[in-house]
């Protein structure tokens, strides 16, 4: 027998077990093919409370999802794709929507309808205003009473009303980099301002589909903006920041597409009366109490392979040459805190688990 | 309160919890700035039951670990780099070299002297004759003893001998995937043939050291074989491969690398006289006690990725137009099982915990 | 006025001049939006004596080809994509088929009965046995007597035939590299043995098609053989080599897929009765009057980024450890000296061109 | 003999022919083994009118240039690196620095006195305020006579003094690609505003010189802000914008590193009181007789790769909802039109050829 000796400052740690439980929260995915749905199946393989029951594919249906995804042999037993099946996700604590906007505000009410309790990871029910949601997505929106009924899944934002949410618009990519790294900001800004939110994004981002201009001999080795006079997510970031500052807001969003795969890596601009060190001490006092902000010291520059993988934001502050403009630099894993991870963040909420749960792991680096 | 459907058919999952643990084994880590020390520290918070106490470098001794690497933030506590100290390390349940060849030979035996077990992850103690390593290694051997001591560290051949170990000797990356590769065919091989290893690896292999060579605007979109001459992995592999066949065994092995960070491929090239199905249903049955080789179906393809960032090895078989000839796939992550992450299945062999503590997850895709 | 000191020792030398010429040869590119079409849009921009005058393709017909190709603004004057249209490419002095395979066998012999001379970068003229070809490409072919007219043009080995041609088949890329690898060995070729070619190949080589296992999300950061049991290149292999030493040989050939663009390194295994320096002269006095190979010293290691971008084929001999096993490192720009680039050395050769004309720019490193 | 169809529709193109010249501009470079250093060495291959007689190394004095650059083979002759040496260097029409900033100033002085003109790639004599110029620094200036005299190599801005230059000061990359995309605006803008000029920048920039952090491992699947608070490159865009509006400009310059080798991307802000078409007017009149500059058509995304190994800047304009803020996307290959491409264009204009001669390329794409 081997014996160890003894740690006196031993702290709190990540620590994966295995073991055997009967009862946790059951899980189900639609649209389990694609980089979100794929990223909750692989992130909920570290959650101790809950496994996926349901994993829905139209294409894929039938199929072992480790014969698919041949990265989760030995992770997801036998599970299987199914096709989209209101009585068996019925039948889940929670049903994840990880599919593109559209679907889930057509298939998404029947199941409300059962009391089963919905994530989605699209952009359905994240604009308040359905006008102006049909007008960026080009489509008429058809559950517009759920709108009114879903919340906002920003947990730095909204934690209280998540936790008893039936339906949880979870953010956009985009907005949760963006939207973190401005709101300690908003009361402090000068008049009449256009904020600037120069934004890059890793193509993950972009979903996993064919699509010549994705490919690798298309993307790898370039740099580009897309969507300059307008993308889908402004709109998003408007509510989130207007609402927030208690007043209309302006903002210009410029998104770029990165050569890699994981990551957003928002920079962006603001002209303030606050100081360098006020400022500082205004994030470090606004997310203290956040698992998943993580407010560098002075002068950081944060780098989006830091958090890959990860349910962190880290964000660091400037003001170069004393000019009262503020710089923020602010990074997160698209897949992760922009999508699954955030998920399974307000999951966590929802079912009174601790908040971190399952999601406390380091990135992946190098 | 929220109610939970109950899942009856949930089984054996990976799991992370955040405890406090009072009793842990107590690490320490040579060398900790490089691609495998770092690999030790990120996978370590993963362990229930293991933690680091002792992180050593030269050149950072007295910065804390979390500003060096900021991906750690969070996870490592005040943990300090510290000078290479015995009566420190020798404090440790075990202390991890991770460090290049010729260190541990001269740092090591003062710590193996006070009954402290080391777990090398450099090249010193893995050949047994050791002119032969000093003709490779171009260097004087000043630690034969422990040498003859030295247990090699593939738990899929040695477990038994590990249990017990003061000393392992961790396998190289090359060796690692070329060798449980080639395992189950060796008692199958024709005579008098030349065994063909055309290996593949990610630059992470070539360590975390300021050189030309390994640039990105060098390394990116190109592709080389280098070392063909003679590399020093070479007698690593013959010795596993003899040693496990009984005889000598003759072998050509041709390194490649790999535009990328992390994963080896080796592509193995043997004459045996078994069929295909006979050869497959050799490697299950050789395997299938092991929780880290996966040998997949019949034909498959294994991807790097699908084993990035864990310490798996996955397996495929193919005899291409049946021409007596069989070729074997075998991946791993060169930092992981071909390193950091087999480490640690031998420490948690050496410390008699379940051989997968800690080691459990899925790869890190897309 | 400048006065330029004289050198005297000015040699050849590669020079870009702007001038009109108003006799140059006009060429028709079919299928111009894919990987070897625009290549070929992009080599012949260096051409002193050819232009392209139509280009066609099915899905941008009326399009600007600068639109569409943004980085040919400046290059191609107002060309726009049309449809295929026999009298107007039969207006043209040489037709390149940029196609995948079945296209060609179905639109090339109306455009050849015109008299038109004809370079087909596909699959379709390659294999001399039809039904060979029908086995592997799973498709009846439908022009089976412009396969017996037509010229394997790989000028290395069938130069004087290309000179004549009317119809010439332009190599695949993976043959392309083994090929010009073991041509020199053949006659010195121990009995009975498989020769082995593990082959690694950018993935531009996979065509620009929408297909999700090419996106920069799935494919960086990642490695793998495929169709390691049997590759459509695998008969062509056999035919050159078989060919060139006047008896059938036997080949193992394994492809993988590289996480970067343009590039084929092809291993090349086989057990010969020449030493090392027998071995490399042989190859030297092989290639000496040959522009596009490039044998290196004895033991180096070429690159893939080293002929990025440029139609020369580097090749490097080894004989590790005295085994009597030699070990050839070939590599390629597939799509230059593996398509458009030899394809253009080829119209060269059929219109008395310098054989070197447009095509003797070094690589873009880095 | 092969009789060519003629083609009356044959324009102006871009041509490489193979002969011999007598006289040529004769180039020296100082520091050839760096990245600028060796981009001169490549894209003077394609100079029908200069060539390089001296490359200067002192860590490689004495090997061939084609022994250290494998690329280069068959490229650049026997030519082989030396020392630095005045006498050698001044039998050249025109010297080249390719040396990191204090060289130069360094260096230089003894040559010019010779009479040989000189083009320098590093920092040394672009800011005319020696002083503020030893702030950025951090080092004394050593040559201030000589930047009094020097001509900065914007040929867009300078063309007429760079013609009678003996020293040239050629721009750094960043300065080239914001300068560029802010110049036409420059008299538009409304007043009291911060300039912001979010930049992007291929790793390349960063040098060829051993750095950990710009590893392959390290830099790949990655991106960060950096020197937020103050880059070198600030002081010379500030001079450029200043000088040319006439008046002290405000500039906020925020650098990215980019996970790729080539390419620039700057995305400008600026508040301005003209309409998007009248912005657009203003870009295409002020660039209509620039070889080297492509103002694509309104709201385009010029991406890094469409200029990728050329001397071309691409420019688009957009004004996103109408708020009254200009958004300039501007992108340049840092080592060509940011480096060495611009220093050839430089000397064109100094030796009196056509600016356009060697420079004339399409992108490598894919």
């Amino acid at each position: 027998m081997v014996k160890l000796k003894l740690d006196e400052q031993s702290t709190d740690r990540v620590m994966i077990i295995q073991e055997r439980k009967t009862m946790t929260i059951k899980c189900g995915i639609v649209g389990a093919t694609g980089y979100t749905g794929s990223e909750l199946l692989r992130l909920l393989c570290f959650h101790p409370q809950a496994h996926v029951a349901v994993a829905t594919s139209r294409a894929e249906d039938g199929r072992r999802v480790d014969d698919y995804f041949p990265f989760l042999r030995g992770h997801v037993g036998g599970l299987t794709f199914s096709n989209f099946n209101v009585s068996a996700l019925s039948d889940c604590d929670v049903v994840f929507f990880a599919t593109p906007h559209g679907t889930a505000m057509t298939m998404a009410p029947e199941l409300l309808e059962t009391g089963t309790r919905v994530i989605d990871l699209g952009a359905d029910y994240r604009i308040k205003d359905v006008d102006n949601w049909s007008t960026w997505y080009n489509l008429e929106h058809t559950s517009s009473d759920w709108v009114a009924k879903a919340v906002y899944g920003l947990p730095e934002r909204y934690r209280d009303d998540i936790k008893s949410a039936q339906l949880v618009a979870n953010p956009g990519c985009y907005p949760t980099a963006v939207t973190l790294g401005f709101l300690p900001l908003l009361d402090t800004l000068n008049e009449d301002q256009i904020l600037i939110a120069d934004a890059k994004s890793g193509i993950s981002g972009a979903g996993r589909k064919a699509n010549v201009n994705m490919l690798l001999a298309e993307a790898t080795e370039n740099f580009k903006a897309y969507g300059v006079s307008g993308h889908r997510h402004l709109p998003e970031i408007l509510q989130n920041l207007s609402s927030a500052a208690g007043k209309a807001i302006k903002l210009n969003f410029t998104p770029h597409l990165l050569p890699m795969v994981r990551g957003i890596h928002a920079t962006l601009y603001a002209h303030s009366h606050l100081s360098l060190e006020d400022t500082q001490q205004r994030f470090e006092d606004y997310y203290k109490e956040e698992a998943f902000v993580d407010v560098m010291p002075l002068q950081a520059h944060p780098e989006t392979k830091a958090v890959k993988g990860t349910n962190m934001c880290r964000i660091a502050i400037h003001q170069p040459q004393d000019q009262g403009l503020t710089v923020v630099l602010s990074v997160i894993d698209n897949l992760v805190k922009g999508a699954a991870g955030q998920a399974i963040q307000n999951m966590n909420i929802m079912f009174s688990l601790e908040e971190t749960t399952g999601l406390n792991m380091p990135a992946l680096v190098p």
